[in-house]
């Protein structure tokens, strides 16, 4: 295997390549949690990135580290989701050409939504895995680069530039409460935080049922999961068998694991709603469930959590604002 | 009058003085208003201020001028609004006392939550006036600095930061929409960009009746006007007559003002949750109404418009959306 080694100077170059696309998003301090918790409390709001989540960094740093000539040939990538939002964005601020490959499955208002960033959406397959394989046919055929949501260098690299500017704008972080499903975002942050800070605690944060990085960390190797509905469906998905980067990198950092079930979730957005006046979805909200949930005693004084993107329905936002009033 | 004049180099040197408490927000290119007006267009998300508005700037500024023997003695103001709380939460950031008064009209979760951030809170009298004369009496008392909601000079430099970051990040800017209330953040604006970019087309952005500013510089002199309610409540409120600074800069720089009324900013308001994703109180959604409901096209090409702040009941916001769905 010719893996490429992470580096805190591959972070640091991510963040130069990423400025004007991607933001220094605010790290702003929660007094109602820190409150709560005896310690202070940062969220560090990544829904607030002109494509509505942390997988701009990533999507940017990959698309912007390719040469001049990949660039003219255009990339392709696979996801309905924040990532797919996240080329598409960059490809509209570049003028790199973009193709989003998704499955039969996904509704029609997420295409519309890239398809008005000017990106082509190709619907091929009934799956994830299908619309994968024909994305990795189509961009040997037509020279073009696959971008992967989580398992790449330059994607992990960008991702972990929410921790450099974390770490950057408040050195006495020693906790980061960090969503962790493919591990795109926890491997970027892991390099990052871990080189700056060695003992600070990364804990990845997750839904309950079908979490495949938690389940492929506690066998050793990586295991396939059952898909189960969660309202935090940005963590779900398997992690493929080919994995590179991302199980070795989380097995290796990642110090502990919070499973969330998803009523905790629901109450996580409505805080985030009520209280915090933000539109998180589900993963988003996700870092908060341990902050008003779980006894955090055992963990330092200054903890970050991450809100990691707003791509949620609004009506059902709404329905769940008003189930759990606050 | 001993008048100070406020330059770029005091916003300049505010800017440094409130790093730290107030953050550099987001400014955020509007896809949909852009594609809707034919020109680029931006967002300055100052709803994402640790206090929920713009305020926090001024109230850092002015209560980080402050001589170090000022600050042990301490400082009172007059606001239940967003200016209450900018005080309020510097107060409890740097440990200098604060006093807000507030008028026996002041509901009862608006004092709670300046409470809740350590700050003492005085009801004190029938109306804003008599709140303001209690606090100044107070003032001279207790030796305390009254820190004026706009017209000071160095409140107004710490609105004007907002601008300051604006024309830094983006110097292709060509016009701004600015809430137009008692002037402070307008004067602060219109003090940082007419020096960066003397042609810049400031545009104020304020309500149908009741506008203080616009009718005092309509009748070439500070008046009195009817106080009627607004969905922007912000907004409302007359202009003393001892008004020192922010009138006289209002008049000479502001370009243009669009009065917007309740309906529209409802819709401003409905329309920054449902496509931008943002919790905005009538006042800081305003800025918005232009953009979906005017003609623009004899403005410049790169407009970026000030969202001043989230201050809103979450229950009212949600029953606005409902009545507008987009």
């Amino acid at each position: 295997m010719n893996r490429k080694e992470i580096t805190l100077a591959d972070v640091k170059a991510a963040k130069k390549r990423i400025a004007g696309i991607a933001f220094k998003t605010p790290l702003r301090p929660s007094l109602s949690l820190s409150e709560k918790n005896g310690k202070k409390v940062y969220l560090k709001l990544e829904n607030m990135q002109p494509s509505g989540s942390f997988k701009l960094r990533g999507a940017a740093n990959a698309m912007l580290s390719l040469s001049e000539e990949a660039r003219q040939r255009g990339v392709i990538t696979m996801s309905a989701g924040n990532h797919g939002k996240g080329v598409a964005y960059v490809a509209s601020q570049t003028g790199i050409q973009a193709i989003v490959c998704v499955s039969e499955m996904v509704p029609k208002h997420k295409i519309e939504a890239m398809q008005k960033l000017g990106t082509e959406v190709i619907v091929a397959g009934k799956d994830q895995d299908d619309a994968t394989e024909f994305a990795l046919k189509m961009a040997e055929e037509k020279s073009l680069t696959f971008i992967s949501a989580f398992d790449d260098p330059d994607v992990i690299a960008g991702q972990g530039t929410t921790a450099l500017e974390i770490l950057e704008e408040n050195p006495d972080i020693d906790t980061l409460l960090v969503q962790l499903s493919g591990g795109g975002l926890m491997s970027g942050v892991a390099v990052t935080a871990k080189s700056m800070i060695p003992d600070i605690q990364l804990i990845g944060v997750t839904i309950v049922k079908g979490a495949a990085m938690v389940e492929s960390i506690k066998a050793g190797k990586i295991v396939p999961v059952e898909e189960v509905p969660s309202v935090a469906d940005a963590l779900q998905g398997g992690l493929p068998f080919d994995n590179q980067y991302t199980f070795d990198i989380c097995r290796q950092n990642v110090d502990d694991v919070i499973q969330v079930p998803d009523e905790q979730i629901e109450k996580a957005m409505a805080f985030g709603f009520w209280k915090e006046r933000l539109v998180l979805e589900g993963a988003g909200a996700i870092t908060l469930a341990p902050l008003l949930f779980n006894d955090l005693d055992k963990l330092g004084k200054n903890i970050a959590a991450i809100l990691s993107g707003d791509n949620v329905d609004v009506n059902q936002l709404m329905e769940i604002a008003l189930k759990h009033q606050m």
